[in-house]
């Protein structure tokens, strides 16, 4: 931990965290071992299970053809990004005894490196913990056909282990980071988010395209054309669907909350290293890493704990579920608690940390009242549909505005607890108290990232009983199970949510932060007259049409997202409709090729990766560019209102709609097949793309957005532009894309949507 | 004009505008005469007719009645809200001769009788704009009998009406209150101006979820369960639906646009005198009046030129309404560059007036590519319904999303044209540019007013026909008309946002101005130390708390006037079905009783009034006290970013749906009835709720939440209040808030929605 004056008692600390990532891993592995044993069931399932599986492979695999380019340049610029602003103070003092220049060398390589880690780790967890996924719905389907408890305990460990991935790889990089660097630490580490958080946006937008175009083309011919029930064997779709579950749900809430994750602690260290300079207190950097480490022993206790008796009904899986969660949540509280009153000996850190654990359940509460089946909001929607598709569709909407105002409440509440937490300190504080809320939310992260995973295993298990036609008893414990993984899904999406907006926020401090100590360590701006100082005035025109270009981003990505899923939908209903044209293939005598439709749905995947990968991360640039940093900090602050706002509406609606047509399905105003029903699956059809493709894409999207403005930040204050040029330029760009747009539009721009519109 | 150093021509221009004012308002009476000459047609004409005519009185009167206490409370509160802070420092040099007492008095009364006279204006607006809509579309249905121009004449003049009623009495207004106060001016401006965007906001939220409520509600047991045709005199709700029409495109919308007409001139006046202040020069005031008393006389002009030929088709029609528009920008247009080379001897003035006029035009070309049925937008919706409602559902979705970032992205080049403009000048100096841009924009009010009110017009010329049964070829005269009616509403609409948002930003400047002003003169602030200098840090957590809370509120409007509708619509439903019922109505012997509906509607839009006007007023109030100004300005920052990104969405997505439906009606995919046409049915009864209720509302919303934050922020600098209990009280009110509605909300709060829901 070079340079940091931290006594043998926090340096001990620091190596017990490393060896408790490890620890997080090594039960990972051991949790693998168990279910890898587990055995697979029949010929026919281990069929279908292998279908999925290749599926999923191939699609992971052209996704990374389409990134690695991408990547691989931005390893280069993050590299000679250095040659561009002088190494920090930071750095040198770390690396006392080199040059400059050879300092320069080792942050390159140290950001450069940093990033890849960052982008395999998130890799690795997504794909990993897809495969598991992947293997473990094979077993509970077999476990099914013995017990209720044994399939619930598979179901729930084999998400675990995609959980204790995401803890243990999260606080490992950290860690190592940390300990390679120490001061120097927020140059690498930026590298390390950044990389996290790109691979996340690619995992999100890329898993959410494939996964709803499957899903909106398999029903919208299998269930709704021919008439036949989800996941037949049949449908030539129906292994792109059940990939779908794993690559969406699986893979990219695994990525999403991975990189928030590791994003938090990237701004609690660069905050902390701030109030270390402040304070000379080393304890600010030392306390979130120590609370993570605390976090990823309580997950293991309480994951461990969770199963089900061998008779068990869903109510009791989901008990059990949330008991392995409180006794987590209580472990961490009293750790928290001890290490306030003996090492920190102060309260305000151990506020912030309860803070965040106390959100994570106000967010639930929040989500599960607009989105179950048990709450009025939900019944209301299904009460609409008596009067048609068109209330319905209106009274999901209401429910998704009107959380979303509840939501964007709360986390106003939040940070204001931070500001009376931290009462009569200075804004870095509060800052800093934002940035540990959000590692307090993250404290659970196993849990929660078991408890998503649960969802697809459950959802793949009960796909595969249906297409290897399991006797009926064990159809209805996957069932059941599926149901509970419903819920969990739904819960964990409000905390992917709210803990993506509380990172950003607290990026957005670190922004200020880090511009500030440039500001005064390079170009001798004294600190009352620092842009943490002087703050982001969105009084100021320029910086009032950043905030407005900021704001419109999230809205941008997702009508390119709703569109794209459109597209590719059309084109899985093309295919389906051809395959069953194929004589023999309706009576079951010859087998579809789920090949092409897997194929299909990557191809539509790719497509819009780089496109919008690129707007994510050029545009924060051009606009600190042109019109500089304050502007950006508008920017950033349009984003995180904007996006918060439309992601909480879009997956608060689609929730909604789904569990609304749960309800009709399970028997009210006439069930399965009545005109209610039918009200409902368009609700449902409509809120699909919005809750597991638009919606989630936003979290990532927030981060990145704010990463390259933090990592980009020491450039663009050091570097003074020509304001004139930077506005001028930004008028004739802006004015020659509106009047681009217009014409290319009055030419029938758009008509490449009708074009593809009129294939479905 | 009391103790402003104006020069003789200065004083006669001004007395020239409030001639201007009293001309335009003459033009308007000759116009009455005219229309009230023609023929009503035959009895049965006069007898539906009759009915819209009392039924919009019964609700224009009813909704007086309600709003009635809340505009005498607030005039108390207006008069008395003088003995909070001393006069300012213009007043006592305005008033010189009297002591500080006395101005008190006079500023008190003049303040409170302004805001009296806003209201009324814009009543009287609302109410005779839309008694001469009723009265014209008798009129034009008759005039149809004969021949196609005589027709479109007769229903664009009515609608100008209303159009140079807006401009006159904005005017008048204005400039009275100019001409007595002088530099006091703004201290009754903000009177005038609150007491015409209140009204406005009742206009629209009431009016909006009368006309949506009596449109759903007859359509669903119309249209869909009986499969009679629209404005089929059997059906109970059909005059609701007619009255609905005016009360909302026609009352609601002038309203709308009288009080952006207003708002605007009142942040051009406030911003004005403080460059007045600063340059010594008068004319920054001057300017902005005599280039509104130019807008009136040129749209005189363009607006008694439109008039079609005895047998012109529709297309005619509508270039005949934009000959007059461009004829009306021409005029002034060189009018203004004469003012800018012979009075203002600068141009800077003139061209941010003239960016407002082209702005006027690219938002129209904005909304007509994502609206009208020529582009690939509207094209690519109907054809997705192809494959069912829940794709056209998702197309019009991303189309509106889509297009909210188009405008916003509009809006931020027009600020950065201020920038440009005022390049190296002070930031004082940009908003006021920002401002003239918004009065640019509004310089022909008459003719789009003339342009909006034509539709509900048309609309009600088209369904007095089919009431009364009139011959084939008079109806397919009216048929045309109506389409294009219903092209010139939706380009007002988007005209409509977008000085909302313009003006919103101009009173956002002023705020920052007064508040500096005070700042500077009661409290010895010294100029680089005020709100202006130090701007609204949304860095600061305390100010993004407010930008928080400010963005959640369109959603929160918008969320409750969509269930009002819903609700609203349940009540008509159930009274149509009942009517139906009756014995020999279906067979038209019975006639159904048109009171009954028209009083369902009129009683659920009063409902919704109270309450959403006390959260707009009193929400800031509540923020600027507790969290203190800057916060209230990141709200009104936050209200402003939010609030147009959702209300250009929802207006458009509505516009879009609703002419899929048309096109479809007109033959695409199989036309009315096709499986394609009931898709298409379904969004367009998704979109009107959103284009005519909820995003409408966001107009006046946005700007009532900005005037009574000006109109509070010289108390709210002033008294020093104590932050700290601020903070904690906001702290928990807000947890109470939360956990009292998780609380209600699990005891079935929301279950109120559901009943209601329940009783479609």
């Amino acid at each position: 931990m070079g340079s940091l004056h931290a006594t043998p008692f926090e340096t001990i600390a620091i190596w017990v965290v490393l060896l408790i990532a490890l620890l997080g891993l090594g039960y990972a592995m051991l949790l693998r071992s168990q279910i890898m044993r587990k055995e697979k069931g029949t010929a026919k399932m281990q069929e279908v299970w292998n279908a999925i599986r290749q599926g999923a492979d191939t699609y992971l695999g052209r996704q990374l053809k389409t990134i690695a380019p991408l990547v691989a340049v931005l390893t280069v610029v993050l590299f000679f990004s250095v040659y561009i602003v002088p190494p920090s103070p930071q750095a040198l003092e770390r690396f006392a005894g080199m040059t400059p220049d050879q300092v320069r060398v080792i942050i390159g390589i140290g950001r450069a490196i940093a990033f890849i880690m960052g982008a395999i780790f998130s890799l690795m967890v997504g794909q990993f913990g897809m495969r598991m996924a992947v293997q473990g719905s094979v077993r509970v389907a077999a476990a099914a056909r013995k017990s209720f408890g044994e399939a619930l305990k598979i179901a729930y460990r084999a998400g675990t282990i995609t959980g204790m991935l995401t803890d243990g790889l999260g606080l490992l990089g950290g860690t190592i980071i940390f300990i390679i660097f120490g001061i120097a630490a927020p140059d690498a580490l930026l590298g390390f988010g950044f990389g996290a958080t790109l691979l996340a946006l690619f995992m999100r937008v890329g898993g959410g395209i494939f996964t709803k175009a499957a899903d909106v083309g398999a029903d919208l011919v299998g269930k709704v054309e021919k008439n036949i029930p989800e996941d037949d064997p049949r449908n030539a779709a129906v292994i792109a669907d059940l990939v779908g579950d794993n690559v969406g749900d699986c893979a990219g809430m695994a990525a999403d909350i991975f990189e928030s994750y590791e994003v938090t602690i990237v701004a609690g260290l660069i905050l902390g290293l701030a109030l270390v300079a402040i304070t000379g207190e080393v304890k600010w950097i030392i306390f979130p890493l120590l609370v993570r480490g605390i976090g990823v022993l309580a997950s293991i206790i309480g994951t461990y704990l969770v199963r089900g008796g061998r008779n068990d009904a869903s109510t009791n899986a989901m008990s059990a579920i949330n008991r392995g969660f409180y006794t987590s949540a209580g472990i961490s509280l009293v750790a928290f608690a001890a290490l306030a009153a003996f090492y920190m000996n102060e309260w305000r850190a151990f506020l912030s940390v309860a803070v965040g654990i106390i959100l994570a359940i106000v967010i639930d509460e929040l989500t599960k009242l607009s989105t179950d089946t048990h709450h009025g909001a939900v019944k209301g929607i299904a009460a609409a549909s008596k009067t048609g598709a068109a209330t319905l569709i209106l009274r999901g909407l209401a429910v998704g505005f009107e959380s979303s105002v509840w939501q964007i409440l709360v986390i106003a509440l939040t940070i204001l607890s931070a500001v009376v937490i931290y009462w009569g300190q200075d804004v870095i504080f509060v800052l800093y108290g934002v940035a540990m809320t959000g590692i307090g939310m993250l404290t659970l992260t196993g849990n929660n990232v078991a408890m998503d995973s649960f969802g697809p295993i459950c959802d793949n298990a009960n796909g595969i009983g249906e297409m290897a036609k399991l006797e009926p008893k064990s159809r209805q414990i996957m069932a059941d199970l599926d149901a509970v993984g419903n819920t969990t899904k739904a819960i964990t999406k409000g905390v992917a949510i709210g803990s993506a907006v509380i990172a950003a926020v607290s990026l957005f401090g670190s922004f200020l932060a880090d511009i500030s100590l440039v500001q005064q360590a390079n170009m001798g701006i004294p600190a009352a007259q620092t842009l943490l100082a002087t703050g982001i005035r969105i009084s100021q025109p320029i910086v009032f049409i950043g905030a407005l270009v900021g704001s419109s981003i999230p809205w941008l990505f997702s009508s390119l997202m709703i569109n794209a899923v459109a597209r590719a939908a059309g084109l899985i209903v093309e295919e389906v409709r051809r395959q069953f044209r194929i004589p023999g293939l309706m009576e079951g005598t010859v087998a579809p090729d789920y090949r092409r439709a897997v194929g299909i749905s990557t191809a539509a995947a790719q497509r819009e990766l780089i496109p919008l990968a690129i707007i994510a991360v050029l545009l924060p640039l051009v606009i600190g560019i042109l019109l500089g940093v304050e502007a950006l900090g508008g920017l950033l602050a349009g984003v995180i209102l904007s996006g918060q706002l439309l992601a909480v509406f879009m997956s608060t609606s689609g929730g909604a709609w789904d569990n609304a047509k749960k309800m009709i399905e399970d028997g009210l105003y006439g069930g399965k097949g009545s005109e209610a029903h039918k009200s409902s699956v368009v609700g449902d059809t409509v809120g699909d793309p919005l809750k597991d493709t638009a919606g989630p894409a936003l979290n990532p999207l927030i981060k990145v957005i704010n990463l390259v403005s933090l990592l980009a930040a020491p450039v663009l204050v050091q570097y003074q532009y020509n304001v004139t040029a930077g506005v001028i330029i930004t008028a004739v760009l802006g004015l020659v894309i509106v009047i681009g747009a217009v014409i290319f539009s009055k030419r029938g721009g758009f008509g490449r949507k009708e074009k593809t519109s009129a294939e479905f």
